[in-house]
């Protein structure tokens, strides 16, 4: 096990009927602006409870931050908080409005061009506005967690920061604000946890056995629930697994001490920027080509993860096959969850492979995973496996 | 699952060597207190790292804080920090040191009688000085959690307060630091975590896969790692694991949303008020007579415990012999790791078993468990076994 720091500040309150105790986490004198997106808050009723419970508060209010939150309506909302002297931000939704507000939350502050935050990345950060956040969408683990990724619709840019000052103080997880997600929301975000998982998991073994067991406890729980949940989408105790199992994959407890890769996210963040597609759907194309491509690199892990998280020990072939069966397991099961796993699942063809690798050369991401050393050229082979 | 709050503030610095980074973590301006226990930490180097670490800073000492801390000792401590002045308090030593250092801390600043603290509990405690640890004995979570017990030498009463104003401010976990223990201090402490672990598992199913999937990950990681440092001591890879788990199984994640039992605790306390045992051999020897005697009540939990970390699923007998298969495993576990799991291991017979009902039925813990219908009579049940 390597050597770390950890610290998570936010505070989780979570359970239906939570949204209601909101009032007592925010200071009564604050000036809070809260964010949302598309408008689906209103007609679940989160919109409706979340005001009720503020109704003590001075509410002012952003809409519209976009699903891969863009740089460009989150500055508009920077300017909103200067001008309205905001001093506390709610973020009410999903990943997305959760990125953009700690992005907000850090601009406001920032002394410079606010691009910096992004482009230098959150050392830049000094200081950020305390925002606290209202799941609705169980995925990117944003939550509990100090990142964001943000997109600049101007250069096709996709790029992320972390900082310590952008932890929420507070996230209130209401299962029951999932039940009304479309399928599609639900399945994404299945995989998106998953992926997170393995982003942490599936590099090359650390002797750090607490981890390995938390990791694979995560995996396999969404195994057993990502089914469920599309058979009994009224099941709110379902979707409370889920919804705690995402925050747990990526808010830095799985990832103290071990290596991480974060190949799969590099290169799907630039499929998202070129072709907009949805961020879980990159991960289920990216991750069986790249765990392919790095079976030697990875090979003590891809056996650990087919015994572990998919029964096959020795008794089930040999070494080859049993990375072959893991991988081919892993795919299967993004496709049960509704995610297509190859591009031509998405309309896209060889041409895609090309423009992808040509912005990974153009940013300058040339040696990924947790050894810095996947090409472009390794990037190409991950993704013709998955044509 | 039940709802749920869970916030935990405590920064972890996790490594060999990362005492020598204590001075960033500490005012600098801070008048310091630091607090230890019988002057191990001054033959095993770790005194000196801390001196040198904070040579900038202004420090004086307390020391002598005994196994299961006393209540007269650290109230000379308080009195110490409220006449020079104390603002920063540094516990250097096992769970006992944190402990009482919670207690100074909450102590230091309380209006009134600071044995309220102990007699109605951590309500009271509306504010305390802040404090870091530097951990030297992987066992009982303090460094990581809100909860302190104190032992009144002149009642022969142990009592425990929890409050969310003694979370520490950061714990320096260096397993490097722990290669000096005794092995009875180092078996004592695998068991401690273990029984940390099953209190917040062994009770009924309450449909939350995440913290039991982390449970078992850590009890599976106790039963590997408790004979390799037996056989290895020398192996810090290995104490950093063991270090790691005993931090995990009692920093409050496990045990979020799920029923907690805690007899164990509740009973082992009065054997080591009245009988001078260390913590961790009330725990071996009561933890089994109680899985035993409340067999029906945890029936669904036990029999996932005999498969989950036994390995014992329904081909391996029927449900009452894998059971006590698991009960008797883990007895055997606590034996193998030196801690013997019955009064007659300690010189003990049916007279303690007489006094420490008795104990109980005085202190008014008439109705011990997750479900609090454990009786008495149970008690006494559960100690004849372990006789």
């Amino acid at each position: 096990m390597q050597n770390f720091e950890f610290h998570n500040p936010t505070r989780v309150i979570f359970g239906t009927g939570q949204i209601a105790a909101l009032a007592k986490y925010i200071p009564a004198n604050a000036r809070v602006l809260m964010l949302y997106g598309g408008g689906s808050i209103k007609t679940n009723g989160t919109y409706d409870e979340v005001r009720a419970a503020l109704a003590g508060h001075t509410v002012l209010e952003f809409s519209g931050i976009e699903p891969n939150p863009r740089y460009e309506t989150l500055m508009q909302a920077v300017e909103l908080v200067q001008g309205e002297k905001i001093d506390f931000l709610l973020a009410v939704g999903g990943g997305s409005v959760v990125d953009g507000t700690k992005f907000i939350a850090a601009a406001a502050l920032y002394d410079g061009d606010a691009w910096d935050i992004l482009k230098i990345g959150g050392k830049v950060v000094k200081a950020a506005l305390p925002f606290g956040a209202v799941l609705t969408l169980p995925a990117t683990g944003s939550e509990m967690n100090s990142a964001s990724v943000v997109s600049r619709a101007a250069t096709q840019e996709k790029r992320a920061f972390m900082s310590p000052h952008v932890y929420p103080r507070f996230s209130v997880l209401d299962p029951a604000k999932t039940l009304t997600l479309p399928l599609r929301q639900v399945g994404n975000g299945v995989v998106d946890a998953f992926v997170h998982t393995t982003e942490q998991y599936l590099t090359y073994p650390a002797n750090a056995p607490v981890q390995d067991r938390f990791a694979e406890g995560l995996l396999q729980t969404l195994l057993e629930l990502g089914p469920q949940v599309l058979a009994r989408p009224d099941d709110v105790e379902v979707r409370a697994n889920i919804m705690w199992t995402a925050t747990m994959a990526l808010n830095g407890l799985i990832g103290v001490g071990v290596p991480q890769d974060w190949a799969t996210h590099g290169v799907g963040h630039e499929l998202t920027a070129l072709f907009g597609l949805d961020h879980a759907q990159t991960l289920a194309i990216v991750l069986p080509g790249i765990l392919q491509v790095r079976r030697e690199a990875k090979r003590g892990k891809l056996l650990q993860y087919a015994e572990r998280v998919w029964g096959l020990d020795a008794s089930q072939g040999s070494e080859e096959e049993r990375i072959d069966a893991a991988i081919g397991n892993t795919r299967a099961f993004f496709e049960q969850m509704g995610v297509p796993t190859r591009l031509s699942g998405y309309g896209l063809g060889a041409p895609a492979i090309d423009a992808t690798v040509a912005a990974l050369e153009a940013a300058g991401m040339t040696g990924l995973g947790e050894r810095r050393d996947i090409t472009p050229a390794d990037v190409r082979r991950a993704l013709q496996l998955s044509l």
